[in-house]
This record gives C-alpha cells, sequence and structure tokens, in this order.
C-alpha cells in the first residue's frame, strides 16, 4: 500500500470542475427529453448473461464484462474446459452475469418484461453508465455514459420529425449552431444495393460505405472493389462521385424497388415537415452515404455532425428498427430512436469555451470564520440566504483572513460576508466584493439576497 | 429465449412512475448539498481489486463483485489453487478489478491521488450506486444507490453541525417533522468501556450496544453477559436503564478520561449551537447506547431516525472519522460525513403517501393527432409552449379519438389540444381541461402558457 493509490485504465474519476460541465450538459438533454413527453427510466448495471450475450456480435460478446459467481458457486468453474482452452465454456462455468454493454438491449428486455406495465407507446429515455471492455487508449473508456431517447410501439414517422426537432433544440441550447442532421434509409441503401446489383453484400457494403466520412471516397472505392464487380462499382461512383446526389433523382432511379420508394418517401415527408415549417435552427441534409453501422436499424437513420469539427466524429446518432424486442419474444414493436455522444459533446463545448461562464462558481458567497460563536450569530443569516437560493460556504476553521481569502478565491466565489469582533458588536456584516474588491457594511437586519 | 427475460435477482428495474419519486428525493438533496457548498464528484464503478480489499472486513471482501479479466488474461488461471481448494486465490489469478462497495473508500482513494488538484478543506458530495453480493431478500438489494456528502481535511465542530443542519433541512423539505437526530461521540463510547472494565473488548462491546434498537436492551445485556462479567453488565444498566442519562451526569462520571471530556464538549457544543439558534424543524437528542457498528468512526456519530415509523430502521448516519485516507498513505486528514438511506426515505414517504401530487403528470399537455398535416400546423405553438417550460407528449399515431384520450387520463395529463377539420379551418384549436371535461376554443395565436 505504499504506492500512490490509482483508478483503474480506462476509467475515470470526474473532479468537481469537469462534473458540473457534464452534468449542465446532462441537464439540458433531460430538460428536453422531460418536454417532449419522454419518460425515465432506468435499468440495473448487471444484466444476466443471458440477457447480453449473442446480440452484438463477437466481438461485442468478448467485450462484456463478466461478473465472477460470488463465494462458493466459484467452485463449479470447468477446468476440463479451462484445460481444452475452451476460455469461453470455462468462463460460463464461472459467471452468470456482465456488465450492460448499451442501454437498447436491456431497453428491449425492459420492454418485453414490462409490457403489461407500461403504456404503449411507449416514450422512455435513459441515462446512464455502459461498460466496454476495450483496449483503453486515448479518448476511448471502458466505462462512459449513454443519454438515449427511444418511443417503442409505432411506426408513425412523426417520431423521426420529433426526434430531429429535440436534437435540434438541444444542441442550440448547448450553443451549438454548426449541426448537419445527416439523415438517410436503409430502404434507400437497400434499393441502392439492389440496383448496383450487390444485394448477397449488403452487410459489408453497409460497413464499408460507413467509412466514408473516415477514410473518404477513393479508398471506399477500394474497398469496395474487393468485395464487388467493376462495373457495380461503376455504378455506384456515378451516383457518389459529383455533388450530392437529389431525393428527386433517386426516385426515378429506384421507382422499382417498394423499400426504395417507401424509404424516398419517409425522408420526403421528414424534409417537408421540417424545412417547410422552418422547424430547426441547424441544417438537415439527406445523405446517401450514411450507413450506420449497427445492424439493427431498418428505417430512417440519423447522424449528428459539427461542420467546424468533423475531426471529433460525430455527436450522436440513430435510427428506426423494427424488431429489436423480438430477441426477447415480443413482435411487431417498431421502435425508432436517438443518442447522444456526451463525451465528444463535452470536448467541444470545452475547445470551442462553449460553457456558461457560472459553472466556473462552486458556490455563491463565503462566510469568513472568525470563531463558533460568530457563525452562530450569522447562523439565521446564512439560513434564510441559503433559503433564497444562494449556495453559501462557511469556511470551517479559525484561520488567518488571507487562507479563508485564498481558498475563496479558488472557488471563485464572488461575495464574501464578513464579520469581525467590530461588526459583531455593532450587528452588522461587512459584504466583500470579492471580484472587483470593493466592500460596504450592513446592519444584519438588512441582509438579503438581492445584495449578491 | 423461450422464456419471458428478466433482471437479475437482487436488482431493480425502475419504471417512470418510480423513478420520478426517487429522482425527486434525490433532487431534494442534490440541491441543499450544493446551496451548503459540496461539490459533486464521480468515482468510476469499477475500482482496483487492491483498492477494495481489506478495508471492509473478511465479510465485506467476500461481499465484493468481482469482474472476470477479459480476453487472453483468463489463461492465467491459477488451476492449482483452485484445486488446493484457495478459492481466494484462484480468484485472484482471473480478476483484478471489482464493483465500488461503498462510496466511503473511494473517496479515500480518490482524495489521495487527487490531493494536489482539490482544495482543502474538500467538501464533497457524491451520489451513485454501490454493489454487494448479499443475498437477495425482500428490501434488500445488489445494487443500491447511495448519497454521501463529507468534508476531508479539518476537525472543525462546526461541520457536525452544519451537517445536522443539512440533514435537517433536507428531511424537513421532503416533508418529514416527526425525525430525532441521535448523536453520540466514539470518545464517549471508550469513555464508557474504560469506567465499565472492558476496553480490551470494545469492538464487540460496540457491535453488541449497535443493535439495542434492534433487539432492546435485555437481549443486548443477554450478550453482554457473554464477553463481560457481571459487574460490568450491572454498571452499565444503572446507566442505560432508566431514563436517558443526561451529558451533565456523564461529565461528572468520566471527567478522568481525556477522550470522554472532549467528546463530552463536542457533544455540548453541537446541541447549544443547534438548540440556543432553535436551528432544526426536527429534534436532536443525545443517546449514550448509539454506537454504529462501522470501525473507522473516532468521534461524532450520528443516526437519523424516525419516530413514527421505527421498524423501518435508521434513514440515515454518518460520523467522523479522523484516519480514512491513511489507507491510501495520506496522513492527518479528519474526515466527518453523513450518508442518506434512499431506499427506506422512499418506502417512508410511499407508504404515508408524503410524494408531491405532480410527480403523477408524465406530461402536461397530450396534442391529440388527426394526422401529420394537422400537427405540422400546429408545431409552431407546440415549440413555442415547450420553449414555455411545458411538457407536452404529440400522440403518435393517427388513431380513433377514444384510444388517445385513454392514453393521456394514463399518464394523468391536465390539458389536451385538439385540432379537427373544422379548427383547421379555422386556424382554431380546442383546449380540454382532461380533469373536468371543460373545454374552450381559441384561436392558434391566443394560445399559451398561461391557459394550462
Amino acid at each position: 500500500m505504499s504506492k500512490t493509490p490509482s483508478n483503474p485504465k480506462g476509467t475515470r474519476d470526474f473532479l468537481p470542475s469537469n462534473l458540473s460541465k457534464r452534468n449542465y450538459i446532462l441537464d439540458v438533454i433531460k430538460k428536453n427529453f422531460l418536454l417532449f413527453g419522454f419518460l425515465e427510466i432506468e435499468t440495473p448495471a448487471l444484466e444476466k448473461n443471458s440477457t447480453l450475450l449473442g446480440k452484438y456480435g463477437n466481438e461485442g460478446d468478448r467485450l462484456i464484462f463478466k461478473i465472477l459467481n460470488s463465494g462458493e458457486k466459484v467452485k463449479k468453474a470447468n477446468i476440463s474446459a479451462f484445460q481444452a482452452n475452451n476460455l469461453s465454456e470455462f468462463t460460463n462455468s464461472i459467471s452468470e452475469k456482465g456488465l450492460r454493454y448499451d442501454l437498447t438491449v436491456p431497453l428491449a428486455r425492459f420492454v418485453a418484461q414490462h409490457q403489461n406495465d407500461l403504456i404503449f407507446p411507449f416514450k422512455r429515455f435513459q441515462i446512464q453508465n455502459v461498460w466496454r471492455a476495450d483496449r483503453p487508449q486515448h479518448g476511448r473508456f471502458q466505462e462512459f455514459t449513454q443519454c438515449d431517447a427511444d418511443i417503442i410501439g409505432t411506426n408513425s414517422i412523426l417520431q423521426e420529425i420529433e426526434l430531429i426537432k429535440l436534437y435540434d433544440t438541444i444542441f442550440s441550447e448547448l450553443g451549438f449552431n454548426d449541426i448537419i442532421f445527416k439523415i438517410n434509409h436503409r430502404g434507400i441503401l437497400n434499393a441502392l444495393a439492389n440496383y448496383i446489383g450487390i444485394v448477397d453484400k449488403l452487410t459489408d457494403f453497409i460497413s464499408i460505405i460507413d467509412k466514408i466520412d473516415k477514410i473518404g471516397l477513393n479508398k471506399v472505392i477500394d474497398e469496395l472493389n474487393e468485395i464487388i464487380d467493376r462495373s457495380s462499382v461503376s455504378k455506384l461512383t456515378s451516383l457518389l462521385g459529383k455533388e450530392k446526389i437529389s431525393i428527386k433523382k433517386l426516385k426515378i432511379l429506384f421507382k422499382e424497388s417498394i423499400e426504395g420508394v417507401k424509404g424516398i418517401e419517409e425522408i420526403n415527408t421528414i424534409m417537408e415537415f421540417i424545412c417547410e415549417n422552418n422547424c430547426i435552427n441547424n441544417e438537415i441534409e439527406f445523405d446517401l452515404t450514411l450507413a450506420r453501422g449497427l445492424n439493427y436499424y431498418t428505417g430512417t437513420i440519423i447522424e449528428v455532425t459539427s461542420k467546424s469539427n468533423n475531426a471529433i466524429g460525430s455527436l450522436g446518432g440513430g435510427g428506426r428498427y423494427d424488431d429489436l424486442t423480438s430477441f426477447f419474444n415480443l413482435k411487431n414493436m417498431s421502435g425508432v430512436g436517438i443518442s447522444f455522444g456526451l463525451d465528444r459533446i463535452f470536448l467541444q463545448m470545452e475547445e470551442q469555451k462553449m460553457f456558461p461562464e457560472h459553472l466556473d462558481n462552486n458556490f455563491d458567497i463565503i462566510v469568513i470564520n472568525f470563531g463558533i460563536s460568530y457563525i452562530k450569530k450569522l447562523y439565521p443569516l446564512i439560513d434564510s440566504l441559503r433559503k433564497e437560493g444562494k449556495k453559501i460556504d462557511i469556511y470551517p476553521d479559525e484561520v488567518k483572513l488571507n487562507k479563508q481569502f485564498s481558498y475563496a478565491n479558488k472557488h471563485n466565489v464572488n461575495y464574501a460576508i464578513i464579520m469581525g469582533e467590530n461588526e459583531f458588536k455593532k450587528n452588522q456584516v461587512v459584504i466583500k466584493n470579492m471580484i472587483d474588491g470593493s466592500q460596504s457594511n450592513y446592519s444584519i437586519e438588512e441582509v438579503n439576497s438581492l445584495l449578491f
């Protein structure tokens, strides 16, 4: 125990200055979730392995933190599986639970489990941590916060519109005015795959196209050349090559595809509603190359990018999934949802100094401590100011003034209440403005929250 | 996957109706933490086993959820330790991290680790979940929320006073008026043990005395008879037997004990400050039998009990600990803190119907859906009402009216905005009061938040 202790790699301690900024973002998100009629739920950090495994692909399964069975249960370890190098069977013999990997599978589990107690269509939001056993590296954490809003049990396109409006409201309130909401539709991507004749390679196609923002069109074409023939690629590049293709033109190209037509109609409805109503402060744009990797999406997909900070990646994303709860035997529950990339939003706001200044003030007023009898006399005043909403710290100890003021300055406090011997006798206090150094005397009775 | 899925035993899903009540309690707690100058921190759910183990006694170590090392690291399993039935060595070979067991040890780790970045005295609060591999049973959970406020780095008795005032402010705001804050002091308990001649059995003595509220004085005496001699027990019963002993009388009895005298002085200072100032709405009481099991306490101890609901146990507790950070090599950091028993507070508030009624309203206004063109026309109004702070849900689908109203009633919505074909033509809406059924027509321009 001689070394300095530390938190595990890939995890973070949040000191007050950082946490108040994170909470500022989360408060804006949460307030608007509620204004849009979403209700909050929470699920446990621990889920059964049977709930988690098989939902995120092999790579995902590997990244789930598994909890060791406790006490005597460890005795059931399957040693022969271990010796046969069958690690997953060995693991299964000593672990029944794991840590939540995202908020989507727990939502599907929650909806299936509590379907009789929920009001459908079910609009929920959830802001909780998730854990992934990724290799810790700069900007990638093993424990991080997800903020999701979803509507389950309706295929109404109004939900997509409300979610984009919700995104815009939140990003606007946080001070972002350079956001582009990119939208596309899985039905359109399917029609595209059909049009260029690569329906059998749809998943690969989507995962390659998904990288276009990171690696650029040319490298995407190189990769596509490896899995599809030259004529398909050239059909594709003619669509993607020059300026962005319009929805109108696609409507003609994909007119034979039922899901393509449906996708285009839905995108049209969204765009018309939002643009004709002049609904949003930021921009919305149809982007045929937007794919989003997750394979549970079936309809509209959406991604939030910042024009001024493309390198940071998307600040959020979401889409429609028609069949997520069927993992848990609940059919016909179309869902659509969005998610906020809290860490990236924080990073951009920090870089561009977008946080309000008042977050730097840890509290409003410091009461200088001349001894407990002085504090006793001031205590009714302190009480009433707190009741009026002033954040007040009393310096804990009776120590030299400069030490107390230095503490106050480190906390960016605006005002000090000072009652020394003279003031004590006269039932007065000095209120000192810690910013400009000015100060005035008041009788105790005169002091109220308006002076600060 | 044919069975209905479920969350693990001992964990909980929170549905919106419960969560909004839990959050109401947490919001009141958090607001007052901030008003009293406490700053929020967060630590990761995952801590190194080296941080966690050895801090909570053998029983505690057993109850820590351990995380299985991921990927290839499992190959380092110490099979010979397993075969020799040395389960803890086996466990250590496949686990390096565990889940946070409380917020106190992580706080000590945090303060030692970040001592150069913190402002001392350090006043922090923390509201996060903790995990314990207890046997799941009614009212005891494996995952639950702790809410702690602590001050580290001062031995000023003013902190105890502020913490009691903070407790009282929070419980009063939540509607409790039957609370007794019981206080005692470890110095006084030590003097007591000295007085009855059982200093060598102090830990056992404290853990037995601690049970007095649960099992009563007679059973406590039975248990004490097993570890100490009859004359000590009778000396003790003469102190505890009749009405509660006064601080004044103890001052005489314990005058030879330095720590007894110090303890009595501190309790006196607290009681005088609070009672002479008429500081609190609830009651405070010195209780010589209050012990609090945790062995890191060294000074004042405090417990929150409800007169009307003794069976529920304490609603919170805390105390002073002089040496917690020395686990992590940081000496001379006296700390004092309190904690809130969220689940018990919730239970009592639920039983006694103490939650404000407005928590039942999931949102303020429902917009009845007659089709997307109607919603499009209403959208600027919806937008401006949300900006004025009204929580509005638009019914997702264009379905029969009674289905939409039934949804609204299940959500306890107060008002509906209705625009049917007639209203659409006249640029009007109907606002229907969902409580009394009354309704009126307004032009769209007339509608503002004051109507609701």
